[in-house]
């Protein structure tokens, strides 16, 4: 199988089709679970593309893992970087594992100890940076001259938006005749990838966004016609708080029929009723297109609706309900 | 498809088999689910068969409905009841609803709130009595003398147990070769299934079952050769408290290898490990086969270990951990 080699390739069908049978022996093919509860409760057919389940427990690792394997040899013997405090540093971390390239993190001083935990066990050194973004970006940069690693974007770059799309090419896959799919939007690879694939595998599906009201950067930048920066953003949604990109933000433009915002209270109750009824663990970010659509369940009255769950990173010490 | 009309009958290959026919309809088939980071650490293959997924929490939801779905039409009219403050009172509630007849439930006064208005919830009518085994037994009869209801037993009869046998059904039908398969005890209605599931359907395949050091009634009759009632049990696993029946423990005797015992601090352990790492609820009691086994990995290197995980019933104000 050829890599991506091409940072600039554009994920049409064949790409994501590739970036899939790339992937496929690395990820989980995560099940689509259902719950009758919540089915009568909003009076829609709900179909839960349980990404939670995924390895490092988000969607995150199937971009990591499609970039990582793009690299052709030359670039990949220096080794991978990045800087993140969330999912993305476990996932690149265990995407080098796998490939056997070195991969190096670097993490704010601010981030919780057992995230630094998981990517060090992943084999991934980390380099500690004052909790800002100059400070991270110029870590990084130093990282870079002294290793020679190549940096892989959490989001604004095609070969993960091309692994985050083939999420949606296995829910669409396993569930025919989705009306609608409905994804948490951050900085947007996600629901980039969502709405190529539903473009392209099923064109009668629409693809909706949903974001947390303290951090609707998206949908402001959805009505405004330009990327509006994420600029102190108060949610209990912490995965879901950072800007669009120059990528990702014209797939959005042009794929997803809307972005939906919830409030935190409505994320949290919604957070609770899946951990009591479907019984899975989900972080709040994750919670997000659910109680997004539960506030406009007369508008989807009756549909088959894809639902994509990633994220299931709790401190348990710490439930917000 | 012909209804298991005969209380009576035992469990053989072609009851069970036809058990699964019957109650495939209502129930969920629950997913296996792997965890990579567990088979590293205890070296050994590890397949999850989740039932904490199915309908009410628990595999007792497969019992009830197979006992439901059998009764003739002349003893199902006046509706079944049952004495439970767990699981069994909502599986029977749900069972009894499904099938559109009536279900009373005896509940002593000290069941919690959120038990009562699940059965309540199934439409069951809820009869309440003093927290003794006397009164919920004379309650019950009461129920009984007054509307003709069916008494249905939550382990100790062979229609309930072939309702339960159909999770290692489908666990072997799903994994092939797999060394053994272990499974929690209370009363020994998933162990005596699960046991006869293996010998018919794959002979080669070794049932243990597992329970609390505070509740190790079953492993105490298994050494004495007859049933050593459950008396004051103490540990955190409450659906693991009750005896063995007279018709659950000759088929433990002949086709359970061993049971084992985990203490309450390592099944805390587990039941956190899992929440952390495999992203799904299970309650204490889900979570002892895994740490029985964990205690034993030496024994178990290398294995192909099927493992039902059932149960996810949690007070989230009250986590263990």
């Amino acid at each position: 199988m050829a890599p991506i080699k091409e940072e600039l390739l554009f994920p049409d069908a064949e790409v994501i089709k590739r970036a899939h049978t790339i992937i496929e022996p690395f990820i989980h093919r995560t099940p689509v679970m259902h719950c009758e509860t919540f089915d009568k409760m909003l009076q829609m057919q709900l179909f839960f593309k349980c990404e939670n389940f995924q390895k490092v427990g988000a969607f995150k690792y199937r971009g990591a893992t499609c970039a990582v394997a793009s690299l052709p040899k030359e670039i990949s013997k220096n080794g991978v970087a990045t800087h993140s405090s969330g999912n993305h540093a476990q996932a690149l971390a265990l995407a080098a594992a796998k490939a056997g390239i070195k991969a190096y993190i670097v993490m704010p001083d601010s981030a919780p100890a057992v995230k630094k935990a998981a990517v060090a066990g992943y084999g991934a050194e980390i380099i500690p940076c004052a909790p800002t973004l100059a400070a991270r970006e110029s870590t990084l940069e130093d990282v870079v001259a002294r290793t020679g690693a190549h940096v892989i974007h959490p989001y604004n770059d095609y070969r993960v938006i091309s692994g985050q799309a083939t999420c949606a090419l296995e829910l669409l896959e396993d569930i025919q005749n989705l009306d609608v799919i409905i994804a948490p939007v951050g900085g947007g690879g996600l629901i980039s990838g969502t709405a190529l694939s539903a473009h392209y595998f099923s064109p009668s599906t629409m693809v909706y966004g949903a974001e947390p009201e303290g951090a609707d950067d998206a949908m402001r930048s959805l009505q405004a016609g330009y990327i509006i920066p994420s600029e102190n953003p108060q949610t209990i949604a912490d995965g879901l708080l950072t800007s669009l990109g120059d990528k990702t933000f014209p797939i959005i433009q042009k794929h997803v029929k809307d972005i939906f915002t919830a409030s935190d209270k409505e994320i949290i109750k919604w957070m609770q009723l899946v951990w009591q009824r479907m019984k899975i663990i989900i972080e709040p970010s994750c919670a997000v297109p659910l109680a997004a659509l539960a506030l406009r369940a007369d508008q989807f009255k009756n549909k088959r609706i894809g639902v994509i769950f990633t994220g299931g990173n709790v401190d348990f010490g710490h439930l917000p309900f």
